[in-house]
């Protein structure tokens, strides 16, 4: 399928790269190619500038965010939380109307200081400003609850024996998300129901930040005993 | 030990009955004796009203909220989330001083119909709002995080394999606290640090309560798989 992944950071390259391996066709969006391109220093995580790993990569393509959302017949949203509404409106209502819109991004207001509080909870999401700022899209909350790499490899820890949710307002577009996710190796996918529920995985975000620190690892995640 | 139970609902009879059970000496605190000792009606869980709960645990004594918190060496919040600072200043500061307080309650907003949202969220919480009012105790917010049945009993659901959290300014009270976790059969128990992270597991509410309506139990909890 024809990817667009919208972004440059950790999350973005974790999964272009994955949906690449898996034998997607996947073009990354930038604000600016050519800036994106300059630059030499990699990201948050240590991982490589987006020009060296491009390199490592050669089956993925960089483009704007017009571009990258054309591309897609389903399109991620692996920008940051608060660059996400502003990214997405670049990339276009109708670049993006009708299709799916895996968002992975979680509302996170580093501007106070560590930890981080959210931009946005409890009675709104920002998956949900992004469901009515594009009402023709469907979005599809997901794999915002655990670290990148897990989120494209789960087996990487307890053989996958733990949990991902998707939430959203349509049925199909859920199944179609859900059935990507267990290609990555997701096996056990709690449907929490429709978009309002990005609160909730939105919400768990301040206490998988403390269990970070806690643990000192990010290679954990919440498995639903029951 | 002597402990008071602030609360007369679902969670406080869990707690009470399980800590009675243990051999401590449990006092019941409520905000008018007679008129709950008059409802004939149960609680919201399907439970029996509390004269009939406590005709089947004679050991367990039901007292004002400041009788309760006076009987107890350490006391438990099991209010509810709306009532819980009102019925803590009946309680009284000098009766809580120097004490731990168990802090179980959630800051669940029902006024606005189903899911309930929170009163407080994000750069806030009910454990918070708790320890700045009543400096002098040592607040642990713990237990909030599952149903009362699980709360006294993990070992019901996946032999106890599953996480419970604490969090509280005060390390040897979050100790004593875990060595009474301990003795309810919880074996992972993962120390969030200050009282702050109250937040963080107030937040899981609203998961929590979706996560109820999609599975149709109560019996599940989180595990923190790493």
């Amino acid at each position: 399928m024809k990817i667009g992944v919208l972004g440059t950071e950790m999350v973005a390259k974790a999964i272009a790269g994955k949906l690449s391996e898996l034998g997607h066709s996947v073009k990354l969006g930038t604000r600016d190619v050519q800036a994106t391109l300059a630059r030499s220093k990699g990201d948050m995580a240590g991982g490589p500038p987006v020009r060296t790993w491009l390199e490592s990569h050669p089956q993925v393509t960089l483009g704007t965010m017009a571009e990258a959302a054309r591309h897609g017949q389903l399109v991620v949203n692996a920008l940051s939380g608060q660059g996400a509404l502003a990214g997405l409106e670049l990339a276009g209502e109708a670049a993006l109307a009708g299709k799916i819109l895996i968002d992975i991004t979680n509302p996170l207001d580093f501007s106070k200081g560590m930890p981080p509080s959210l931009t946005v909870s409890n009675t709104d999401s920002l998956g949900e400003q992004i469901q009515r700022k594009f009402p023709e899209t469907k979005v599809v909350k997901t794999l915002n609850t655990t670290n990148a790499h897990l989120m494209v490899d789960p087996g990487k820890l307890a053989g996958g024996d733990h949990t991902m949710f998707v939430a959203g307002n349509d049925a199909a577009a859920k199944a179609e998300v859900t059935g990507i996710l267990q290609t990555f190796g997701w096996r056990d996918i709690v449907d929490l129901g429709d978009i309002t529920m990005a609160r909730g995985t939105e919400m768990w975000l301040p206490l998988w930040v403390r269990l970070y620190g806690t643990l000192r690892t990010p290679m954990f995640n919440l498995k639903i005993v029951r």
